[in-house]
């Protein structure tokens, strides 16, 4: 019965027009996810044929939205501005699922065992955690800081044995919390960490979490293999820099590159990145770019790193040789550049043009352009392969 | 209507007892093939379920085996030992296609785009190369030595940019073909490198490749972003060693783990696996270690490598703490401990146990047993999510 409903269902599909997901059984290993982010829809997209395949409509406020995947690369799970979060079916192209968490939240992620999915939250703070197949609330964290208040939570990843870390913005802490035994979260507290971590990130290798203040210059590092966790300051210059430029918005941490040894952060307010050097986590150069970073995103094999800028300088990308920090390729694809995604393997990028309600696709090897989409006002693009890894 | 396609669909189901795979949608990325060795069969694994799906018979020699995956993680192609090359659809557990290409092969390797599938002989020599989608040969790469001879070829991978880089066994040369044509393959040939590489592999980033040597001590490295090319020797006492044990098995030296900016190499002929660092090429430590390793395998986060040894020490593992190259935890989990894949996020790693005719999975952070699945005499396990990375 359950068998003849699923077959009748994939009878139903064939009814769907235009969306190249009628076909039957196919991979998901080349899907992914396109915010639109006026309309409150996504697109779900086939990154070897380089077409859209759906729409899913109904998917909130996504003016800040991002994505983690399932483990079997079928389901996407959207985190809106509004606190909503969306499950996906990349295969139906419909929603799987969606509940309104909390008033307004700022990211998620996903357990290493693909099974809780949480939420970082601005309203009313904290970090939710849910069942990864139903939504159904299996853990609140509220981020009660030192100071005995309610903190917004900011830079939220996942760590290795069903754990997750993330800042308090307002509490300046940072907590790890592990959630093997879901029902009662062990939370490691470290406080005092500087003013107003605003965004954190971890590397690829869930090994080192930095958070960028605000309140102060200078990031803050743990080093998640050390026993017992310490937060440590770096780069004491970074933030506003000696003769600040004005910040026409604040960097996403989560855009830097992580490059064999290195990193490459977006100074703030600066027309640069800041090379930092991940064995001492001193500073080992810059790079002089076009505009202030946004985003700095590696090429899959480290050799590139492709760079978006702030307004008003958002329609150019900058291409840097990872080995001599010069950009070796400017160009122009069109108005407001939000975001750059790679193929798993990094033959080709995805460009998000905003402004030309179109998604332009790349050859990394030779910047010949393969192929566009149409789309409404494009921000995120998400590929599932991102499902492969940890700190996401 | 409806009745007439219940029935057709159980049907169906019938014809295909046991896999699982007959349900309809569903995703790929957390499936997997295991290399049933003595019986020519693969099967088709389940990561999140942890149980087998389906079993694929008529696969050909598999005493020698390896598989890469199509870019949408429907397909594996398994390289077998009898020239056969085969290509697998997971959601139908049928085979899609396969041809035997040459008398005795020792490997493959799929494109950064995933057109090309290239495999490298022992008989013929050279590397032949087909279509992903149809298999039909699109390029032939005799391998003729600066000596004018034909050579065997090792130690085949993939590059960025439609690249693959390999070894000639015979000759001691490391060639790089790059097929952006592929009806007109570009070589660079980089001559006199060492006497017989035996094996090569190239670094996660797909930057530096090494290839061991048969004939004499020490290890070929080529930084593939060095432009031009050089073939430099690195580890001079690597090989036979001061006081050199029998060697039961050449180590693969695919078997090694890259952790942040080491590696971890199996030491030819002793009980050690040698650190090494990877801005210096130098040696930075050893690992005392059970038996001789034959795979040393990182958690994809690279807090532990786990490794398994020859005959007749082969009953076990050792878990190595990759901070202090210690071993911090050895068990047996069974005869003839062939292989082992992590789970892409590392949350679990599975086991083959030849002579147990078993694979076993393991929790990654508490070393717990999380279930068992039936194999015939099982030696690689593969992973779909291999699909995503450059280097395989």
């Amino acid at each position: 019965m359950m068998i003849a409903a699923r077959f009748f269902a994939a009878l139903l599909l064939l009814a769907i027009p235009a969306t190249g997901l009628a076909e039957g059984l196919r991979g998901t290993g080349n899907l992914g996810l396109v915010i639109e982010r006026a309309t409150g829809s996504v697109l779900i997209v086939d990154t070897s044929a380089r077409e859209m395949l759906g729409r899913v409509e109904g998917v909130g406020d996504l003016s800040h939205a991002s994505v983690v995947f399932s483990p079997d690369q079928r389901y996407g799970y959207v985190f809106g501005r509004d606190g909503g979060l969306t499950r996906i079916d990349l295969l139906t192209a419909k929603i799987a699922g969606r509940v309104v968490q909390a008033g307004n939240s700022i990211g998620g992620a996903i357990s290493d065992d693909g099974e809780l999915i949480a939420v970082s939250n601005y309203e009313p703070g904290g970090v939710r955690v849910f069942d990864a197949r139903t939504l159904a609330q299996v853990a609140d964290i509220p981020a009660t800081g030192a100071d005995g208040k309610a903190s917004k939570t900011v830079g939220l990843v996942d760590l290795p044995g069903r754990r997750f870390a993330f800042a308090l913005y307002n509490a300046g802490e940072i907590w790890i919390a592990d959630l093997s035994k879901v029902e009662t979260p062990a939370i490691t507290r470290l406080t005092g960490v500087g003013k107003l971590p605003y965004d954190g990130n971890i590397t690829p290798d869930s090994r080192h979490y930095l958070a960028g203040l605000f309140g102060e210059d200078g990031v803050v590092h743990v080093d998640m293999w050390q026993s017992p966790l310490k937060a440590e300051r770096i780069l004491d210059r970074y933030g506003h820099g000696e003769e600040p430029l004005p910040v026409y918005k604040m960097p996403h941490l989560e855009g830097w590159a992580a490059i064999g040894d290195r990193l490459l952060l977006p100074a703030v307010g600066r027309h640069e990145l800041i090379a930092v050097d991940t064995r001492s986590f001193a500073e080992a150069g810059r790079v002089a770019t076009h505009g202030q970073p946004v985003f700095a995103v590696a090429r899959p094999d480290g050799r590139h790193v492709w760079v978006n800028f702030a307004h008003p300088l958002n329609d150019t990308i900058d291409i840097v040789d990872t080995l001599t920090l010069k950009v070796i390729h400017r160009f122009a694809p069109g108005p407001a550049v939000l975001h750059m995604e790679f193929t798993p393997r990094g033959n080709e990028v995805w460009v998000s043009l905003r402004d030309a309600d179109r998604v332009d696709v790349y050859d990394a090897a030779t910047f010949a352009m393969k192929g566009q989409i149409s789309a409404q006002k494009p921000s995120g693009i998400f590929f599932t392969a991102r499902a492969t890894r940890i700190g996401q």
